[in-house]
């Protein structure tokens, strides 16, 4: 009974009309052709129907490809949420080029190198960034590197020019009828995206169409997402692709709210104003709206669905947002992954637990997305998932169409993170008797205290619960005795004032003793664009302090 | 610049990792890994949770494969919409073998046909057809096939076993633990299903993973399905794998109402008892519910969606599903596109029209389905598209993820239907303005009177109007002047009664003179149970009783 004696085997076969590679452009083509006249984006004054979305988008990708830009090279792109980001994200690809975001906040060293890693031929750059992009640009040295000025109108700050050309020139130069070149194969590259750098090392992250189009339809059905949602831009396109929701929206045929700059006010202003139904952020996002004056929320009697990633969610930010009165959903990925390829799926009973175990609950990273295969934590030396008891500590590991091609130029970390048949995330885990992970820490940020591991969430998460504190990252320094100890950095609420003393003392009521914190420095965080301490930084500071003492 | 001077060309392969061929069969792993206790299934008395649902699927793949079933085999299946029926679509294909529904309502003949054709290894049939299968298999004669009864508690009516072993029996065989062989290809063939034979000639269609998964999410996306739906099985599952809704009720993690009959009573009990949020059915089912008794309906408050497809929703059928409160969508497919493929896509603005408007618009077939890549109307000779005329009449055609790999043992068909990079639906219809398809009739249907051609279902629509009228079929009949002329049969409602001359002088009001139906016979319509009039019969009835004229 081998397929060979299979009717099947025979006459059935690929052809045009039967097989298609997956690519999110399509999405694209549908909501303007389905929908031409339905609003796609808001951005201050301008609005752009999924009709003209697609003429623009149309124009980008004719114009690049007239100015000899051409499959499998690279456009970078230094760009705020703005109209001119979401049309990249289908204008670029739609000639096969891939589409590289870089972070806004990077200095003129790293975007130096980012442009010249990834091999730019273009690079679209907002204004509001030319001192460093001037800089940047003459550290990269690269003077076949066509630069295109975009000048945003609501961008009224300085900035002078740094391009040739300016993007509406550029779009100008376009066809608004091109036919989107549709990639011949779905494994081809879509983006590249560098991560954001935390553990101190940036990759340059590669994704397929295929992947695009998968994670753009999970992001509606894992978040239950209702067609034609209002979403609201508060997450950095430029962090993996905004978690896919450029494509997601163009399915879903729903609102693009753009926003410049994430400021509370400005939020629950377009909230109001647009009837914003969906929006993503880390942590620090979300706490800024439920710290916010409640007067600021006036009005506003719509639900709201939020999802949070990028970094452990802060108990009090799961129940900040609760008492006002927002949906979050809990999700989890990398770069590598698409960004969330994991999600906090909630069950119906949790609602009637108290609320501290309703946020330990969500508070965990949670199980696979629709469309990715696997995730599990496991010994990475010996590849075996660690039990299901909360207790055992493994690497989280995931599987399937929503891990990465691999890292640009970089074979042997592409391999190594690949190795085994799983990507290895570098997330230490463990996994709940439920089958959901729970993130212990990155494997770079473990304490290792006298033989025992200490996670630095756990102690952070005690620091947390202090009402003084704001912000708190805890890294390992080092101990002659014990090897290493935790240190904690910690921002104070503004107003809010502690000692050293009564920190320690609130921490013994949660911790294990050798868990306490034996340093504490109270001082402003280094963070990455996308909320995300950099530890490593901090790392840095407490050796150097070490060497000094 | 090529591809090979790309900086993308090297280093980013597939691996196992990355790449996972896409299969519905994901779909039950995750929602049993992540929802063990949620109910899965209910029937009659019977209650499995996902964790059940995944463990008989299980034992059914492991218990087939041990009797020596594998890749490329034939397992059909003669089952009502019941347990059996959904485990079987994931207990087939988990261990790479085809599933094979077979349409309970045919003859021996038939049936007998299908197992032959088919090379079905084993059959899985249900107690209530062993008056016709024991003859069928009689007919197929075919000492190797193994058959298997499934006696569902919930039948109670006579029919002897016609196997050699029950289904309880071989899932009592079979490991609960055993690991889904999942496809090595996603192109690999899922299912087998013949076309309904309308036009009198059954094909046997094969899907395959990919599209089997694609179509799931598809539903959950076009549909606008929330998490957790409660879904009525109104649909034959032999119908197109149910138009694949038990792949797309195991993403959706919902509850998966079996009914073994169409019935109103039974279908509104199960809605009250069951809170159920979700069904489909072809016209005649949702013109069951609308022309129920209202009392019938007694109880039932909360919000009902509908998917109407298969046939031509006379608008009687959509205005009779907005007054008793069920949201309808109309779709279109065949069986060649895994069920529905296109979806008339709502708009906002429709609400605030007109009824008979929003019933003209919401009546037509519409835009693809998110992940089929095209429809449009083609004329066959040129494969040039229609103008948007609303008027210029040619075939619709389909292109993308939801077409078939192709009809089993028949090259010469499967090349013809998929000619051209399209698969050519025989539907005729044209493009109206703003891109949505509107079927006219189908190719085999159209009647040709004196050079001009008249769309069967524009008569029927007229004859519907006719208060007395519950079903009616147009066909062609042979004419000496115009070569040929429309002739109506019509079922009349019950106590209605009606003269020909009347039903003429109505038509009058709506129809140009030259498409009055010039005969009309008042009688019983042959369906296939699908709810399909086959217009074959009446067009054969037609011609034999014109030679007898
Ligand atoms: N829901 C979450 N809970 C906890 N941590 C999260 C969550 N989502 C993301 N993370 C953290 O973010 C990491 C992924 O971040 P990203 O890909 O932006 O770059 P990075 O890993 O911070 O940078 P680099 O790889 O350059 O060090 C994950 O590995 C994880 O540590
Ligand atoms: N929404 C709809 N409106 C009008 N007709 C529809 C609709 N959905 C399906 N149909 C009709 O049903 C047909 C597909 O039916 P199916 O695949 O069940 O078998 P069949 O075409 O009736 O049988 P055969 O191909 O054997 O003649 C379409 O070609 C179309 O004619
Ligand atoms: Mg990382
Ligand atoms: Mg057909």
């Amino acid at each position: 009974m081998t397929l060979t004696s299979s009717p099947y085997a025979e006459g059935l076969d690929r052809c045009d009309a039967n097989y298609v590679p997956l690519s999110p452009l399509s999405f694209l083509a549908r909501s303007a052709a389905v929908y031409p006249d339905r609003l796609a984006v808001i951005h201050g004054a301008r609005r752009y129907t999924w009709r003209e979305m697609y003429a623009r988008s149309r124009r980008l990708a004719s114009a690049l490809k007239a100015r000899g830009v051409g499959r499998g090279d690279t456009v970078a792109v230094v760009l705020n949420n703005t109209p001119e980001m979401l049309e990249a994200h289908f204008g670029v690809p739609a000639i096969g080029a891939v589409l590289n975001t870089i972070n806004t906040r990077l200095d003129a060293d790293v975007t130096a190198f980012i442009l010249g890693h990834g091999e730019a031929k273009v690079l679209l750059t907002d204004r509001e960034y030319s001192p460093v992009m001037r800089e940047a640009l003459r550290r990269a040295n690269r003077q076949d590197l066509l630069v295109v000025d975009v000048d945003d109108p609501e961008f009224t700050g300085p900035g002078e020019r740094v391009g040739t050309l300016d993007y509406d020139t550029l779009l100008a130069e376009g066809d608004p009828e091109f036919a989107f070149e549709m990639p011949a194969d779905e494994w081809a590259a879509i983006s590249l995206n560098y991560t954001s750098g935390t553990t101190g090392n940036p990759k340059g992250v590669v994704y397929h169409h295929r992947g695009a189009y998968l994670n753009a339809l999970s992001n509606i059905v894992s978040w239950g997402m209702a067609p034609h949602a209002v979403y609201l831009w508060t997450l950095p396109m430029f962090h993996c692709n905004g978690w896919c929701f450029p494509w997601t929206m163009a399915a879903n045929a729903g609102v693009n709210v753009c926003l410049r700059r994430v400021d509370p006010a400005l939020i629950f202003d377009a909230i109001r104003a647009h009837g914003v139904t969906h929006y993503c952020g880390a942590p620090i996002v979300h706490a800024m709206l439920a710290n916010a004056p409640a007067a600021m929320r006036e009005g506003i009697h719509h639900k709201l669905n939020g999802l949070v990633a990028a970094a452990p969610p802060p108990a009090s930010v799961i129940e900040g947002m609760a008492k006002i009165g927002v949906e979050l959903t809990h999700v989890y990925g990398l770069t590598e992954t698409y960004g969330p390829a994991a999600v906090c799926a909630k069950h119906d009973d949790w609602a009637d637990l108290p609320l501290a175990e309703q946020v330990r609950l969500n508070g965990r990273q949670g199980v696979t997305y629709h469309v990715q295969e696997g995730i599990t934590v496991m010994d990475p030396e010996t590849m075996q998932p660690v039990p299901r008891d909360g207790e055992t500590m493994g690497e989280i590991m995931f599987r399937g169409n929503l891990v990465m091609k691999g890292y640009l130029k970089n074979p042997q970390a592409t391999r190594e993170a690949l190795s085994g048949g799983w990507f290895h995330s570098g997330d230490l885990g463990v996994l709940q008797p439920d089958g959901y992970v729970k993130i212990k820490d990155r494997s770079k940020d473990i304490i290792i205290s006298g033989g025992e591991n200490i996670s630095s969430i756990e102690v952070e998460d005690a620091l947390y619960k202090h009402p003084a504190v704001m912000a708190v990252a805890v890294v390992a320094a080092p101990d002659d005795k014990w090897g290493e100890v935790p240190a904690a950095f910690i921002e104070l609420r503004e107003g809010a004032s502690v000692t050293e003393a009564e920190l320690v003392a609130h921490c013994r009521e949660h911790l294990a003793s050798y868990k306490l914190p034996k340093k504490i420095v109270f001082s402003e965080l280094p963070k990455t664009s996308t909320g995300k301490i950099q530890k490593f930084v901090l790392r840095e500071r407490m050796r150097s302090t070490d060497a000094i003492d």
